[in-house]
Order: structure tokens, then C-alpha cells, then sequence
């Protein structure tokens, strides 16, 4: 009966006291507004990678801003990344494939430039040995988190900002992929990929490719310049030669901190009583429209809050 | 103690033998394209809502097809549904909203047009009482479907090719809302919407609109003609008056059983072993490429397969 004990302890944290007490004009969308500013974390500028696109059609600017995950997550890649942006790899790359409901994905499409020296497919592991979420601090009990993600009873919860996986006692705590995460492509396994080659989620995240893809990062501006281009005809969508002016032409893609008027961010703090009740709004949503509270929600679902700052 | 069963019982079903047994080689596509011919249930012409859009700017087609849902669900909605179609009521309406990792929903902007005879928003419940998990013969035990919907422990799993909801004892069974899924867009509640206005969801499923908006079907052909539109800047995704231009014409919409050349589909029979071999090795993929099995699936990463017929 041991392994029933996670279960009975999710079941008490399934009912916060709080989710029961917000007012019906409670909206996630109103406890971020008044959030308090202390509430708020600065994404540094190196964590930030801007991609510039060829403009649009109508001659708009398609700018994309991610933002890159801090340690211990992926860090081997993150470093390549670094190292990729500073040598202005992908200037002049592409984006190459658009697949419904799966991935947007950029680089080289020819797969032959050089990459700069030290820029390998490391031997890593796709989880850290983080915390285990029975006694780990960062994991609030925010309720209706808790979801069955695998059959060894697995957690999702949010560790600084970000969506997290663990399995209790096996393999550690991993990012997981969500509606505009950026992970690393590559070749079937044990390569890892160095991060030239990147993708993003459009559609609905699969927990399949958690532990076998390094999550790196996640759009926080810019999404739709990625998500509503046309979808490729090709194998796994990706573009045919016929396809070939569909590939939208990457301009730059530079660190936060190598632009001098870089553009500032913070995300709400994943541990502040804030994030915490808008989780649970999240989980019960009960207002003139949705009257029906779900009681749960998928992590996914629950996008960290992440704003202009300054 | 006593809600602590359904989650033991789930834990039995979590690890079905068959999953352990595939061979590396076996892939969710080649179960799909193994399974027997009998596997296959045909998709009755009049549950197919074929939407010719107005032809991209190369001049290529725009068809989009929907499967709508069978009884018990959501009936009173797509009995107006098919009044609509027969009234060609759509043709010469438009894609009005597009909401990056949301909905995209089209009806008549001037929210003027006269509805056909007897098209009223029903006094309806979004749910059915259809079974209860564990004693309804229809929810395959394909393991791993098992998810914490919410608080009070509800279950995922497939009855007649759909993917459903069900709250123990509770309020019975309801369609959810997956990326495609086709839904009952309404004004503020007790309203249920007439099916006159459709939204279709493009990106991360959010489990709070089940229970709440009807689904009435879902896209099972030419997704891509609704994903990967470009966004709206209005409030909600709404295109501007500025932006009508970006409205896409809807030429017709008809039932399949009104069209001398429609086309036909078929879906994998949701209670047929194939399906849940299919469930089994989506939750354990384990092939060359995914080298850690996730355990499990989210209801909504499991699309039922739907392929032309004859």
C-alpha cells in the first residue's frame, strides 16, 4: 500500500482553503493585475533571445522573444545557445517546418554550416536531481496541480517559473513541454542535439517528448510570428523544395544582453501567494460565463504570467 | 476512505499487460495502419458539416470538414446545427476571431441575420447521464488514461470515438474540449447558444470549458485552414474593422448527406483492441527516437484516428 501514500497526500491538497473564498469577479486575469510588484522577477538579458524574422508581407516587423530556462534545467544546451546567438549562427537560417497541431521549427536548413568551435551534442541527462516533491520548498501547494502523468504516479507543479515534471524517486525533475515552449531538435537517440536546430510547440503539448527532448525555453512574445505561418506539405511538415518560399527568412537571432535596447521582462514569481491563487482561479473557474468549476487543471494550462517591465 | 477506490482500481488498470509486449518497431502509426478492416466504423453522412471557405490567395481550396457528434451528446445543438446547414445559413458568413493558442470561431459578424425557424439557444445540460466509469461497459481499459481531472477524481477515456469526461456519481458524462474539437461559442450563462456562431480550439485545451460550452464535433479534415490563420488584435482575437479585411469568406456549409460528392470517412472503433493498443503505446513510446517512456497520455494527445474511406 505504499505507493498510495502520494495519493491521499494530493488529495488533501486538492482543496485549498482559498479557492473556495475568491469572489465570482475573481479572474486569473484579475489577481495578475493586482499582483503586487514585489510579486514580480526581472528575466535577466542573457536570458533572453530575440529572433528577428524577414518582415511580413505587408511589410510588418516579426520580432520573437524567448526567454531562456535558468539552471539547473538544460544547461548544456542553454550554453550552446549562447554560443550560437554570440557567433550570429542564425543569421540568414530559416524556419523550415510547420506541423499542425506539433512544432515550429528553425535553423539551418541546409544542415552543412559550420557550427562555431566547442558547439556539441552534449552527453547530458534530460532531468536534474532537483527536489523530491514531497519535501521540496519550491513546490506550493497550490492544489488541483497534481495529475497522474505517469503510472508511477508522477507530479507536475512550477519550480522558478517554470512547469515541471517529477517522478517520485526514479529519475528526478525535468521542464516539460507546454504551448510555446522551445526544445531542442535532433537525430534519433543517444544524440541530444546542440540547440542549432530548435523547435516550439503549436499545438497540443505531448508528454512524450518530456525526458527525450531538452526543453530549453519558451516564447514570451512574438508567438503568433510562429505559430499561424502555413503548414508544411512535406514529411512531418516540413517544407518541400516546391514549399521552398515558404520558409520564412531568419534576419537575427541575438542575446538580450548583446542589444542595446533590448526589451525588459519579468514573470510572476511561481511561489508567491499570487501565483498560488491563480493557480486555484485557474483550477475553479466560477464567474458569469463559466459556472461550472472544473476543480483542475492541467499545468499547461496554467501559462506563468510573464509581462513587459520597466 | 471511501473515495480512495477508484483511484486503487485505477492504478490495477495503469499497466496493462500489452504494453510491456510491443516490439521497439511499433509505433502509434503502424498500430493505426495494422488494425483490422473491422476495426473501422464508418462516419454517417449526415454527420459530416463540409465548410467550403473562400480560396486562398494563391487560389488553392479551402474545405474544412467536421465530424459532428453522435447521441447522447450534445443533440439539441447539432439538431440547430443541421436546420443551419440545410438553411444555408453560414454561406456568406466569415472566420471573425482567431485567438493564438485558443479558438477560432466564425458565424455572421453583424449578429443580424435571421436564424431559421425554430433555431433557439436550448435549455440543455452539457452533460448526459450516459454511465459510470466503473461499471460502464463502453470506457475501454487502455491504462494510462487515467487522469486527475479534477478534485473530485474524474476520469478520462473514449466512448463511440469520442474522447470524454466523467465525475464519479456526479453529473454524468460530457464530450471535452481537444485541439480541433468543434464548440458552441454563447453569451454570458445561462445562455447555451444556438450553434449559429463555432469555435474550433487551436491550441492547449483548456479543461474549464468543458461543462460549460457545448462540443458538438470536431475538425477531422483541413485543420490547418482554421490553425494558421493570422491572430486578430481585437480583444478576445476578434479582427478589428481595421483588420476586416483578414475575415475569411465562408462560401457554404452543407450536411454530407446534402452533397452528391461528399466525402466519406471512417474512424478506429474506440473500443476495439487496436485503439487500445494504440492508447498503450502513445502513453509508452519506445522506440529509436523516444527512449523514456512518459507512462501515460493526456486524453487529449490520444486523437482518435479518422482516414478517408473506400
Amino acid at each position: 500500500m505504499k505507493h498510495l501514500v502520494p495519493l491521499i497526500a494530493a488529495l488533501a491538497l486538492a482543496t485549498p482553503a482559498f479557492a473556495q473564498e475568491e469572489a465570482a469577479s475573481v479572474t486569473p486575469t484579475s489577481i495578475v493585475a493586482g499582483a503586487p510588484a514585489d510579486g514580480w522577477r526581472a528575466i535577466a538579458p542573457e536570458d533572453l533571445l530575440v529572433m528577428d524574422l524577414a518582415p511580413a508581407a505587408d511589410g510588418s516587423a516579426r520580432r520573437v522573444v524567448i526567454q531562456l530556462i535558468p539552471p539547473p534545467f538544460s544547461q548544456p544546451w542553454v550554453k550552446n545557445i549562447r554560443t550560437l546567438a554570440r557567433a550570429h549562427f542564425w543569421d540568414g537560417t530559416s524556419v523550415n517546418r510547420v506541423q499542425d497541431n506539433y512544432v515550429t521549427q528553425w535553423g539551418d536548413v541546409t544542415e552543412a554550416k559550420p557550427l562555431p568551435e566547442g558547439v556539441v551534442s552534449p552527453v547530458a541527462d534530460y532531468t536534474v536531481q532537483w527536489c523530491s516533491y514531497h519535501v521540496c520548498p519550491a513546490l506550493p501547494p497550490v492544489g488541483n496541480l497534481g495529475r497522474r502523468l505517469t503510472s508511477e504516479h508522477g507530479w507536475n507543479s512550477f519550480v522558478e517559473g517554470w512547469p515541471i515534471g517529477e517522478l517520485e524517486g526514479r529519475s528526478g525533475t525535468w521542464p516539460i513541454h507546454c504551448y510555446g515552449a522551445v526544445g531542442v531538435g535532433r537525430n534519433v537517440a543517444p544524440d541530444t542535439g546542440t540547440g542549432a536546430e530548435l523547435y516550439t510547440i503549436i499545438g497540443q503539448p505531448q508528454r512524450h517528448m518530456d525526458r527525450n527532448l531538452a526543453v530549453v525555453g519558451r516564447v514570451i512574445e512574438g508567438m503568433a510570428h510562429l505559430s499561424a505561418l502555413p503548414r508544411g506539405s512535406g514529411e512531418l511538415g516540413f517544407y518541400t523544395e516546391e514549399e521552398a518560399d515558404l520558409r520564412v527568412p531568419i534576419v537575427s537571432v541575438r542575446l538580450g544582453s548583446d542589444l542595446a535596447d533590448a526589451p525588459r521582462f519579468e514573470y510572476l514569481d511561481t511561489a508567491s501567494e499570487s501565483f498560488a491563487r491563480y493557480v486555484a482561479v485557474r483550477a475553479n473557474r466560477n464567474d458569469a460565463f463559466y459556472t461550472v468549476p472544473a476543480g483542475g487543471v492541467d499545468v499547461c494550462s496554467v501559462q506563468v504570467p510573464v509581462r513587459r517591465a520597466g
